[in-house]
């Protein structure tokens, strides 16, 4: 391995160093209520962002300098494969997730293309033997060949549609080879360009239809992956199906798929979808859905996925809390699936692009354990809810109370009395908080 | 009746007419697609804009000046009520829709409220029937008083659950006084300001209690009216639980609500929820949950609820496209959730504001069944999806094929051929229908 | 000229025509107000996205399928400018647009880059000899080439500074060359990735100097284009400095360019700024600067410059309403900036997305022209004004009251009478004016 | 004194206080950068939501119960003064902001109006003479009363500006007896709600006009005051004229206005405008005209003006930076233009919501003194930059280059070489440049 000569192992030196190539919030084996910070966060890389892609945008070529630039295809996604795990040493990161675009070229047919996935998989089993690092998901790309303009299993061509189910067969045989934690669905084309042309009812019942044999195959060949869907609004479609959590879950839950999939949350797909990264994660969480997260941030003032490296405190605070009251990510994980900036162009910076998405998770994680722990926010809500604890709070829960009973009470009640909701003074205890970690 | 005595009868007179008085468009017995315009659209004044409001906003005093303003509350409710009346004859619109609050003033306590509302039921009944008006749905205003400062059914006070509860059985019980087609639920304050401090799990439980409370109210005394859930995603709330269709189509799924509940869809609610008005239709009419809508439009550049009276022949005539193969909107309507401009202050703009309005949705209705006669876009969708009705496609829909089959299929196909969506000439023809009734 | 042989000439047929390749608004030589169609629309062509654009998006490679794609960069070249050709005759359009990567491959160096150009100028001016078609304007790419990652003429690197001078230069002379009616500044890379590490000021001082220097050139060559400016928000920088027509205004007025530059409008970036498309036209005329359109649309929903094809009347009415009031827009015209969906991805799309396109701004011409000559807009505007053309309001036009003069008037003055402004009664004639031509 | 009687004064106790009416950050006496925290910041109440706002919002009635809600308005406005200065003495605020009517309530005429308020300005007067507070601007309210409805300075009524005349001389006049040190002009309903009928021409001259009548009128009576412009892009407004700080900077240029003014920028109107508060912040002082500042933050998610107090550390500390480059806001300050939450009712929230306001400006400008002294962004800006100080770049900066000397350059460049941005490793060091205050 030595596509990164200029880049040590990266360690953890603590808040004061200076060094750029040192974790100075990260520290892999420190205890964070119980459980390592390793076990907590369970890092992956995005192999697409961070190997294949090349900082192109839609005004510009890429930017990105790589020392792979120049083979053929097969030999770069051979190098590839050793940057990655040259890389996910060096960053002391546990797993990697990819698309099958992102590590095999396609071919001029599927068998060519499953061909070239069984080389560049076979590869990716050995190294992840020999380095022990393991694939959190993996999942196919059916949105960036022409073939799936129309959309793959929401596609108007059942050839596309017969395609798509076929890739997705063998992105599950890859997964079980390489042992996946998870197996992901994110349709990228699985929308509309326009609602006057789509035949909606058909698009979603076929989706459903295709996503019931990936279940069943799955079941089949013994993989056993935790399947997740991943929502997200628009783009590239005009609209996409899996527009939010809420939006997945009413889908699942219609098509009777609810049981087989949790949810994927991204940040920046949160904010795209005009909710909070911590509001996705609630959703997901009070659903019994929250199976992974994609960790980037948006720029709240650009409506397009961004897909920004995590540097957001409050956002990476918020949503660590979360995970912790779900009692972490389970087979999930934490990847970033985040870009360096196209003015980033160099090996380097993916590197401080993940040193800083990792201390930042890091820190979000050490503060929301200190939330938790002082119960700043519980005691609070346990508080503000304590009516329903007791007297006609406690009938409505438990089912004893109707319209008439109530009326009866609310005609003896004098005026209501209600308690400020001291947001002003929280938010900055929550400032105190997060800033002390 | 003599509050609008500068406004005669609204006539049909066609679109050459010059008098601002007239319909050009909207021709009540008109014969669209085997049933009279009026029996397409079932139009209803919304009485809190019409009658209610006065014109204030964030920045500024109410503008209108109304021939009631000096009165006493209740006086000033009888006259508003005489007026709605004479609107609704001189409009000649059949229906009318308000929330409690609209109608009757709130008293000191729940029992003098309660008494208000039962004097102005009385007249509002008489009035139904000497004029043959008739009550679209009525709901109750379960967001401005501050009692409801932290939610109504989803208050973390459980005496603010209790209060709303008994409000709500009283505004069934008036549902039904006044035969009431539909009854409708719209949050404004069940959502949350912030999530650190929000208990979201309880909150929805609590809100399914109360619906599901409200359910067998209804069939405990026999009031049989539609129940609607009306989206919206935010204002006044940060983030409102029925933040879209889908949204609360997820909630009403879950706690096993579907059965009891349409959904009033609002087209700038669609709209800040990202979505279009027709989008929002369709996702409501493939979930057979289509039951009303209020037609209004919202400013693309505005991030709030502008709620102007509908003008945009786009979207009404997609808005009816889809009403149209929902096979109209049964018990539901067209109602008008729409408010003149703070500058148009006069009584002649509520009549103005309502022929813009009803003109616009007579002419989407138009263009609507011409783009279903002339099968515009259905031949379209046929053709588009004709590789589902034969061969592998079949196999798909009637859930024969497997991953297995299909990978076998796809191994044998060559270069996928699609064909081009066309949607620039589509959207030409469209402008041709739409502009040509 | 052979590339679209299944597309005949255009020709105009009328409303009712059922011919795909047929106009069935625009008739060039139609008289509206006083000019024919073709003298009010100076339409052209936008040789990047129909000749140079594949189809390619963020999350997808290409899909037009082009008779050229498989040459090499110079034969591409070639074969696109006869296409081109092709193109503005069957569509019977007199103008077209480019930058000079769009036309000509880039070389290894600067000089081999012009030298490229040079053959290729060389070929469009056989071309605009023999075919009587001529350059609205052109204009050259300097955002698309790494070297411009960090910006061009606000680079911090003074080489990239130097370099997209030089390539100003030969712009300059290329349209000298070809007569170019106008000549174009847009700045996709000129504004900043992030505030942190922009040293805004010398960012802006450099950009004037440039600009200043293109002045200066052009004048030396007795290149006597109108230079325009147009301005974006963003995209595919975080933020550019030409945000709208006021910003780009600022900015000349600043550094005192603004005698020799106007405004090249665009649809879509106006949208994306916030403004609607007639608000940054009224903005550029009322400075007069309404130099030229970027004729195209966006999607209301949608966070991104989505260029689509116009067809959206109420839009096209308001800005040829705007034109009409500017007295047309002298040597600009109409470009369409636009790009067929990457779903229509046949030849024959260009032509439908572009009768689409013409017809739309045809019909609104003609119901601008009958805004103006009923005087719809005008008599209410007038009215609405009057009291600025007499007493105490003609004392505030003509410069006669003071604060004193206006405070002794406001203390005789009883209570301030206004009137309605009628919005809803307007939009809805609006609707019958537009939708009758 | 006696309205907060549950409240003492605020004392600075340190990080780790448990003391909720304590300061943590903001310790008025401690020098950063050589000057004191309290001379830095310069914080000032805002009248309007302090005292006059009651919660109200476009669906619900006020929350806020005050002592002197059930006053006469005379009294309930002496009522105010007072309570007005025991906040500013508990809180240790040197500095308050009024419009006209906050303070005082309008009489049936200009004359009973004006009365009314020499009443309060007396009173206000004698209290900063015994308490030493100051008033950093104030302004008159031409947005609220109905007669503004189209407009004040803007309106289509020339009655309608010559009242607003008439109270702007009134505002300047009060503004000098109580020795204001800015006058500011906000233009709510200085727009328009519809391009349609406006003559936009007309209507920002006349603005225009009367800025310059205000200009010779503080001449004329020696108010000396710093005249201030705040943009906003719209609400209540469709549009508002001066949009952000670029577009108000394009207006004062074009009408000969802009030595005499400068821009209070507002964060929430910044991000309503698609802009940070920083850029907007940067543009001011580029082109020398920052003032002072609205100090309050927006919900990015939400379309409207939320006013919130301040408790984004990011925003405050690339905000205060913006405000020692500039040496300071002069004769402004840092105006807590900023609403409790409707939810936050009581009187304590007050307290509780400046506190957090001026902490976390405190936070800020210590990170932002941490950012300069240790040259955090200045060495890598300087950096970035350094070839403009050195070759062609210093060539191009004085002048010296034109587009020949820059083509021939140019021609001999090789490949041109660019350095990565480092964004990624920036933001994370600022993270811990930030959170280390």
């Amino acid at each position: 391995m030595a596509y990164f000569n200029n880049v040590p192992n990266i360690q953890f030196e603590g808040r004061g160093s200076k060094n750029p190539f040192a974790f100075k919030h990260y520290n892999p084996q420190e205890v964070v209520l119980g459980k390592t910070m390793e076990e907590h966060l369970r890092f992956a890389v995005a192999y697409w962002h961070t190997f294949t892609a090349s900082g192109v945008d839609p005004f510009g070529a890429g930017t990105a300098v790589r020392s792979w630039d120049s083979l053929s295809p097969l030999d770069k996604a051979k190098h590839r494969v050793e940057a990655n795990f040259e890389l996910l040493q060096k960053l002391n990161v546990p797993f990697y997730c990819f698309h099958d675009a992102d590590v095999a070229p396609e071919g001029a047919t599927l068998a060519e293309t499953n061909k070239n996935l069984d080389i560049i998989v076979a590869q990716l089993k050995d190294f992840q033997k020999s380095t022990g690092k393991k694939l959190l998901w993996n999942t196919i790309n059916a949105f960036s060949n022409p073939r799936y303009v129309h959309g793959a299993g929401t596609s108007n061509n059942a050839d596309v549609f017969a395609y798509a189910a076929a890739s997705i067969k063998k992105g599950l045989e890859v997964g079980k080879e390489l042992g996946a934690e998870n197996y992901v669905f994110w349709g990228g084309r699985e929308g509309y360009e326009s609602l006057l042309t789509t035949d909606m009812g058909l698009e979603l019942d076929n989706l459903a239809r295709l996503l019931h044999m990936a279940v069943a195959y799955a079941k089949e060949i013994g993989f056993d992956a935790q399947f997740l869907i991943e929502p997200k609004p628009k783009e590239p479609s005009k609209h996409q199906y899996d527009f939010d959590a809420a939006t997945a879950l009413q889908f699942l839950q219609k098509y009777d798929l609810k049981r087989y999939f949790k949810l994927n949350i991204e940040a920046n797909h949160a904010t795209l979808a005009g909710h909070t990264f911590e509001h996705e994660l609630r959703v997901s969480r009070l659903n019994d859905a929250l199976g992974s997260i994609d960790a980037n941030q948006g720029d709240m003032l650009l409506g397009w996925d961004t897909d920004e490296f995590p540097t957001d405190l409050y956002s990476t605070s918020l949503a660590m809390f979360e995970i912790l009251k779900n009692d972490g990510l389970g087979r999930g994980g934490v990847n970033f699936d985040a870009k360096v900036r196209r003015s980033s162009f160099e090996d380097e910076d993916l590197f401080f692009a993940h040193i800083a998405g990792m201390d930042t998770y890091a820190r979000g994680l050490k503060a929301a354990a200190k939330l938790i722990e002082d119960r700043v926010l519980d005691d609070i809500v346990d508080n503000r809810y304590r009516s329903f604890r007791e007297g006609i709070g406690a009938d409505i829960v438990s089912g004893k109370a109707d319209l008439k009973s109530l009326e009866a009470y609310a005609l003896k009640l004098g005026t209501i009395k209600n308690e400020s909701g001291r947001l002003e003074q929280i938010k900055s205890t929550l400032n105190d908080v997060i800033f002390s970690v």
